[in-house]
């Protein structure tokens, strides 16, 4: 839908978390104001723990360890059937729209209101409406939630193409879409990948190049990779094009058909599996380590995005820049942690480039944070009750560090094909100007606040579009 | 064992997460200075999210989220068998002695070194060294492996009485002792019990009141509580007791013969179960609220039990006051949500008594922390692929809240009779001088040196005893 939500108004009801301190203008250092948001989709503190025995040790630090400023995040969702009521667990649309437009909505919604389905405006909205540089760096197709929630408007987030945007899935009700109220013929704005495409969005990096390689809706021979192009977007689809890009002008990379190949998997593609009995005695499964993906050979790095973004924003003037590492959730729903482990070491490792450029660019604000928490768990690798037959139910897997210890790593919210997420708060890291002002346990909404205002920009005050 | 260990070595050894700054003595706003620790057994990010959610809704706030200062704190645990090798999950022995003598140590240890099994010295009896009050309140047998830690040394944690010194335990040989060499007899300092009653702590109260009355090592009239009180302490073993007590002088107080019963039930004494499956299709559980345990009646609250202490501690001096909400952990061991959730409103409304008292004291250091996670987490009711008949391996709750909605609690690390714990960081929420120092990511082993600078005091330089 269109009509766009007053912010203004939600801010205050959203913004519980802040203190009258955080109401005043952040210090910018001096240049005009640079907003780096950096999103583990999934990333909740045994995501953390786990990566960080794996990539360093227990006597280790990850970057993340170095920031200077930490938060707790409480998400927050409302059940689409009745909003006055809360759900326990978000997804990545509803966790994203919060960060994205400082509203709570239900799971699954992109941009749009919970059961009423207006749309909010989002900060990647407001940014580009003042002017400023904007972009988004991702591993999972551009079109998905998380992305999304910073472009696009609909109610459901599986409509990332035209022919998502209207389907059925018999075995699965859930999985089934209707955004038909969204279709171009009926007055709305498309898919997502639609949206993206007449997006004003400088810089779109990530996968989901099958969601662009389609004609759009109503055409036969027009892409919407083809409007894309129109709207003034550089089509780019390899790392090598990536880094021969020059400065200026809007660009769309599309680097996969969906989600980018992950960097790393267990060794000879290991993961977490049902822990067998054998004669009624439990087997434990054997411990593995990691190995590289071959599948992330033609990958660029979420680092190497996100320095070609920082190459095209870096103009002087202000940006927002969206990066998310996508696949330590979609790893961790397939019991793979050391696809997991690999994912959070490509946002580590941005992290560190991105704080690099955040000291000599005093103005820049990074905040580091989870949508949501996942399954995994980081349990014993054997059972204190281990000598009474005790094993893991659900999916179980042991990972062997460098360090030459185990770790064991449960996955069980579900018996199914993949996980669910989970409920609990999900941290949020600082930097820069403004992070020691944000209070010890916020709201996520609030994080659209704290980067308004790092932004100085303004929240509109009426129903109308920016 | 009796060999102390010189702290001040091990200080330059653990403390990595701490600031340069950290190294000055706090400010103490021109009083004695007071610490007070507050310890939620087990109490990682899902147990609050679970907890805010039914004790306040999802649109409130607990105290525990109105604490200005937030860090995370990684446990760090050693292999007995070889400590230059480490573990993932940690147990409240060697996570209560990292916070009580800033050591690193291996499951189960009592303020002993791993392998070694050298006695450190603890920020307690430093404190009581230098003529400050001590103090000790939970909700566990005041034997039990936290407050324990801030106590006693010894190398198994069982080794809670004299007739625990040496056991067998033919089903589970993990949970057998020998404390051989810590029998009075072989010159060591007897077990807990005996090294509580012969201790200078001002304050200890809690349950465990059947480790007391038991014949001490060797004797055949004279019971530990004997000891005790031949060593200054005033013995209570009631709520009225413990209200009619008048300021001045030592106090055991022992509340009930083992852990103190919990506030809260769920409904009709409902936990969680393994999902039912009829006729091929899943059956989730009914969901269910909580109500008050009958079995709690006779039990302080910790609340009670804390102010109590501080009544004793408070004579304008300085003073360390270690409070414990230990069924936290213990409920969560026994899949019972309400059981952890009252537990967790019991720490909450403590430290709300406690922020009261700091308010008007300001030179007291409030800390709050989780000594390691645990195994419950916070799940969809619902699964996402629910249509596919997909459950909740392990046990499984659906709690109703107060706000009409339901949350899925899961345990799963293992399918025997109790849950083990999980590996990963903890909060920590920090009021008072010198809280705004702590940094965002510190290890466990920091609190020792950050409750010591700011006591003022100065840990050992040689192997003696304080």
């Amino acid at each position: 839908m269109t009509k766009l939500v007053a912010v203004a108004l939600l801010l205050t009801i959203v913004c519980h978390g802040c203190t009258a301190e955080q109401g005043a203008p952040a210090s910018s250092g001096g240049g005009a104001p640079k907003m780096i948001l950096i999103i583990g989709d999934g990333m909740d503190q045994h995501q953390i723990t786990i990566a960080r025995n794996y990539l360093v040790g227990y006597e280790g630090r990850l970057t993340l360890d170095t920031l200077p400023e930490r938060s707790s995040v409480q998400t927050q969702t409302l059940a689409e059937e009745d909003p006055r009521v809360p759900e326990y667990v978000p997804d990545s649309a509803n966790t994203a729209t919060s960060m994205a437009t400082g509203i709570i909505t239900s799971a699954g919604r992109i941009g749009t209101t919970a059961g009423t389905d207006h749309d909010a405006v989002s900060i990647m909205e407001l940014a580009a409406a003042a002017g400023f540089g904007t972009g988004i760096v991702t591993t999972s197709s551009v079109t998905d939630a998380t992305p999304a929630s910073f472009v696009a408007h609909i109610n459901q987030r599986l409509c990332e193409s035209p022919r998502a945007m209207v389907t059925r899935n018999p075995t699965n009700p859930a999985f089934s879409t209707d955004c038909s109220q969204d279709l171009r013929a009926n007055g709305g704005k498309g898919s997502i990948a639609e949206q993206i495409a007449a997006s004003n969005v400088d810089v779109v990096l990530g996968g989901g190049a099958r969601n662009f390689d389609q004609p759009a809706e109503g055409e036969t021979a027009t892409t919407v990779s083809d409007l894309a192009a129109a709207n003034g977007f550089r089509l780019v689809r390899t790392p090598a094009e990536l880094a021969a890009l020059a400065p200026g002008g809007k660009v769309l990379g599309l680097f996969s058909p969906g989600t980018l190949g992950v960097q790393w998997r267990g060794a000879g593609d290991a993961k977490a599996e049902e822990v067998a009995h054998v004669d009624g005695r439990v087997v434990y499964p054997e411990a593995f380590g990691c190995e590289p993906n071959p599948e992330f050979d033609t990958m660029p790095t979420v680092e190497a995005m996100a320095r070609a973004a920082l190459t095209q924003l870096d103009d002087g003037g202000s940006f927002l820049l969206m990066i998310e590492s996508a696949s330590i959730d979609k790893q961790s729903h397939l019991r793979r942690p050391c696809g997991q482990i690999g994912e959070l070491k490509q946002l580590d490792d941005t992290v560190k480039m991105v704080l690099e450029y955040a000291r000599s660019h005093p103005e820049t604000l990074v905040l580091v944070t989870a949508d949501h928490s996942q399954a995994a768990q980081l349990i014993p690798e054997t059972s204190v009750l281990a000598a009474l037959n005790a094993a893991s139910p659900g999916h179980f897997a042991r990972v062997r560090t460098l360090e030459g210890a185990v770790m064991g790593i449960n996955y069980a919210t579900n018996d199914s094909s993949q996980e669910d997420h989970s409920g609990a708060d999900v941290p949020l890291f600082a930097y820069g100007p403004g992070a020691e002002e944000i209070p010890a346990q916020i709201r996520q909404a609030d994080i659209f606040g704290i980067m308004l205002r790092h932004l100085g920009l303004t929240p509109p005050t009426s129903s109308s579009a920016p």
